[in-house]
């Protein structure tokens, strides 16, 4: 897919998410950046605030797994799998306060393969991978940062 | 403190909530219960739904956050500290699809002990502590479990 397509595809995905979640709607989600590798969404602090004055942890989380989950899902529209992708678990580390508008992020895990994700889904129907997360700071080191597994099931026809 | 006080407190908590942070009032996020030792928030479906018409992942764990966050703060604030509490890290397992209206509770995790929070708080003027929360099944068995580490800092004056 060219790079135009490549966003035109997460632009739907995007605008999809926003249609169907009434809390991302809330976050004011906006699609930053797709091409293929990393799937970055940007979003406004004042809707995702805390009583402190920085980001909620909440919607940084929310935000991380949405981008993870958006990752796998377009990774398997490209392959024209029709799944059901959804979050089996995550650990999340917030490193440093979030006071301004900020970016989550997605891309696969070190050691995650496309490539071995497709065979199992290929021989089992399902399978499982590994994504990382992050809110990336100014200085190159993330603000916060999630591990989540996703798994994907095809629909049953 | 009577039942009756508890629960006042963490109602005027539940307000600050509403008032303070914007995605837990989309979220219609309110107070279930507290008894000085389990802090839990009702929580519709609706305005937490996903795509698949569950509870968004994201949902589950911004409240399960939130209720850990709720019970540090209340036992802060019964002892007469002034912190701020702020999450650190946290554990997220999605178990089970969550299809109806929820709740979000938060315990003292196993092994944690207010009495050495409060030590260390007295010593170094910050402290850690570990928090369980789930999102409890009709059956008993969590249909989603966190575990969390919350740090709270004395207010410097």
């Amino acid at each position: 897919m060219t790079s135009a397509e490549l966003t035109a595809q997460a632009q739907a995905l995007t605008d999809a998410i926003l249609a169907d979640i009434p809390l991302n709607r809330a976050m004011q989600l906006r699609l930053h950046h797709y091409d293929g590798e990393r799937l970055s969404f940007a979003l406004p602090l004042a809707p995702n605030i805390n009583d402190k004055g920085c980001a909620f942890g909440g919607a940084l989380v929310s935000a991380l797994t949405v981008a993870g989950w958006g990752l796998v899902v377009l990774a398997l529209r490209q392959r024209g799998e029709q799944c059901e992708v959804f979050v089996g678990e995550s650990t999340i580390r917030y490193r440093r306060p979030v006071w301004d508008d900020f970016r989550a992020e997605a891309t696969l895990a070190e050691g995650a393969d496309w490539a071995a994700f497709f065979t199992d889904l290929d021989t089992h129907g399902k399978a499982r991978i590994d994504v990382q997360c992050q809110v990336p700071g100014d200085d190159g080191e993330p603000l916060a940062s999630l591990a989540a597994r996703f798994v994907a099931k095809r629909h049953s026809h």
